[in-house]
């Protein structure tokens, strides 16, 4: 019941409420993006690979890009067509890697 | 030397020629670029993992974007503003994965 409620597309006020919990990232549309930097490509890297951790313990996967010393991480649920409650648990998640 | 020559922008009529050394890539202005396909996010990480120590070996570094079962490369050498031999080693390198 409440894994299907976190599956529901948010309504654009909701999403905009959620983005509080989340300063860093950045609401796009139906995204929601961060980048980071490292100090070089092994950072990039050992990062992308605790992201990947907590992103198969979640079953929910960001696109992800690497370019040397810096990752960005993009979120959005395409099941729903859009951002649901999964995605801002996966952000918080994420930013409390760091 | 022979490093200094790799680091040579090439022409487009020689990045044209070397481009039949890596078929399965594809040239788009001052980039090659090619996708994989995996089973699921778990394969992509993995091919990703190869594919970073390949780069660290050859100190040369792809754009690396991954979207769950799907991971594409792109490779160009900043340094010399554009495709050099490095850039073909590394696509071979590459595939010699697969």
């Amino acid at each position: 019941m409440a894994d299907q409620k976190k599956l529901e597309r948010l309504s654009e006020a909701q999403a905009a409420e959620l983005m509080a919990s989340v300063p860093d990232w950045t609401l796009d549309g139906d995204v929601i993006s961060r980048g980071f930097d490292f100090k070089d490509f092994r950072g990039s890297l050992a990062f992308v690979e605790s992201v990947a951790d907590i992103a198969e313990e979640q079953d929910h996967h960001p696109d992800i890009t690497i370019s040397y010393s810096r990752v960005s991480l993009f979120l959005s649920t395409h099941k729903a067509g859009g951002l649901t409650e999964k995605d801002f648990a996966l952000a918080a998640a994420i930013d409390r890697l760091l």
